[in-house]
């Protein structure tokens, strides 16, 4: 069984990304420009606003983050979208979801310019994405992607199950894995909540993703022996022995699930910096779509 | 076993749309007008376009029929693309497909304004899909969507598999029957050309959806008993007993499959009609979209 350590996979990223950083440096050209803008106070956005913008530092990308209070007015939020639009020193931008019940969601991220959109979530790239144009990829659908390309993992005509139907992950992954690419090519299948047949399911994937937010959801008992795991879930469950009072728990049981398989990735440290990583490509990448 | 009689739903739709036409009429409103842009002579292109006009004449649509020599330079056909855009007196309108090699096929639907984008084929169209927000199906998925309602096949919860993955019919059915609506919540396994245990796949899909245009590819050892069997294929087999010397024949095996199954579409007269009905009422919307 190997690890999918998607921490270092992530900090080889960086370092690649960095090296394009001091090219572009040496060649008099543009330093790509991330901005966050982030809402309210709650940990895990604080948490991984905090992460984007320090991996923009290691690898020399320019950065800014924007924060409004949790009350914030859509009008308000939507006009500094409009201003990030046109701001020619910034080149991809985020809103960092989820937003205040109070603002709706999809209007700002349809407001964003799909130029600029790193995170992946504009309508237009995800169509996109299903014709195979160019445009920005979801950023964790991508950064999985990328762990599974790195590894060397082989995807061609193998069954694979997405469990999580999200627009931000499950969705697009089952387009990505399913179409004719190198990774990709798998047979999947996308189950949900309304799945009946869930465990027969799971146990005919050679690869199983799991992205519903639900801690050691996936047991041993669902996984076929030599399976590639990939676990998406992130929740934060109370752990008085920690200092901070919680820990992050994965949507795997790990420590049942691990022995059977071949490759698994861990939570924290799997699919969490490859996201990170892939946001950092494709902001390199919204310069490269300009031209600059 | 039931016939899925997509060319009796698909008369009852457009009896459906002539009512709303009339009432239109009396409410002193735009009547709905559809143009299509046809290039060259190609049989089934010829054929497809003429049964959306006469559509239309049936339903009391106006529209319009745009003919180009299969000889037509890209620039010309972009032109005319973004006059239809203009044009208010259109509400919307479709380019035939396939087009000749030396067009750039993407570069053409990617030019049709998406709000006038009845046939769904925009990226942007694609997007809003996923996202579920407001705007065009794409015409044959959404005409597949369409019989399964009108013929009351419970969805939730079955095991679909779908051979085929293209972009207008395969890839964005898989995510219409997975989603969570009704018809909808399927658990959708999307099978194709690298698909490596085909049989086994199909044997355990309640709903069995056939779209690769390969005559007769499903035989009755891949049907599960009681499945529910949807064939979108459409090909053209030289049939000298015919006056035309050719007969549609479908991805289904249908005298083999048909008894096994509860419900099967039979080609002709199956998925065919319910794309144009489904094309006439994006067209209805086109119009209901813009508040008009």
């Amino acid at each position: 069984m190997t690890i999918l350590d998607g921490k270092a996979t992530a900090a080889q990223i960086r370092s690649e990304l960095a090296q394009a950083v001091q090219q572009r440096k040496l060649d008099g050209k543009k330093i790509p420009h991330l901005a966050a803008i982030l809402v309210g106070n709650d940990g895990g956005s604080v948490s991984y606003v905090t992460s984007k913008v320090s991996a923009c530092d290691q690898i020399g990308f320019e950065s800014t983050l924007i924060r409004y209070d949790a009350s914030v007015q859509e009008d308000i939020l939507l006009d500094k979208v409009r201003q990030l639009n046109e701001d020619k020193s910034i080149d991809g931008f985020i809103v960092q979801l989820p937003l205040p019940a109070h603002i709706d969601e999809l209007k700002v991220t349809q407001a964003i310019d799909p130029k600029k959109d790193v995170d992946g979530f504009h309508p237009r790239n995800l169509g996109n994405m299903i014709l195979n144009l160019p445009g920005f990829l979801p950023a964790t659908p991508a950064g999985i992607m990328a762990l599974i390309e790195r590894n060397n993992i082989e995807t061609e005509g193998k069954n694979c199950v997405i469990i999580g139907r999200s627009n931000i992950v499950g969705t697009p992954l089952s387009i990505m894995l399913g179409r004719n690419a190198n990774p990709g090519n798998c047979t999947v299948t996308l189950a949900h909540s309304r799945t009946s047949n869930l465990k027969d399911i799971c146990l005919n994937a050679d690869i199983l993703i799991a992205a519903i937010g639900q801690p050691n959801f996936v047991t041993a008992d669902m996984v076929k022996p030599g399976a590639v795991i990939i676990d998406v879930g992130t929740t934060r469950v109370e752990d008085p022995s920690r200092e901070r009072g919680w820990r992050l728990v994965g949507d795997v049981k790990f420590d049942e699930v691990a022995p059977k398989c071949s490759f698994i990735s861990p939570v924290p440290g799997g699919v969490g910096p490859m996201t990170i990583a892939s946001l950092m490509m494709n902001t390199l990448k919204a310069m490269e779509l300009k031209g600059k």
